[in-house]
């Protein structure tokens, strides 16, 4: 199974991505985590060092960052 | 079954982030057409009626657009 962490930060524009992006994907093939970077800020470093620059964004586990549109700058969340 | 249009103009950005977002998908749920702007460019203005402001992008069939990372605006591709 692979792994991805699908982080964002709670705006509206994430938590639309986020449904249509969990509506897409394929359970049984990608595991995939929510890292909520509004609500757990302690999980901004473990974000920046993956390389995403803004939310939402999907982080797989190739290494891969698929930044999906725009909703906040990971600076406009510190 | 769900239909999307994954629009694209062959750059790297594209290409990479169309074969992720193919093995993400679930391709029993969604049916994935392949937009190719660079080849076809009579399907730029459907594209852009859709709201894709830039590509690698996917248009669901509920209207909404998934712009993912940026690989080119459409301005660039006319």
């Amino acid at each position: 199974m692979k792994k991805a962490v699908f982080y964002h930060a709670g705006c509206p524009v994430c938590v639309s991505e986020e449904q249509e992006m969990l509506n897409l994907i394929d359970g049984n093939k990608v595991e995939v985590e929510i890292g909520h970077l509004g609500d757990v800020k302690s999980r901004l470093p473990e974000a920046e060092n993956s390389g995403v620059k803004s939310v939402p964004a999907l982080v797989l586990d190739n290494g891969h960052v698929l930044h999906i549109n725009y909703g906040a700058g990971i600076a406009d969340l510190k």
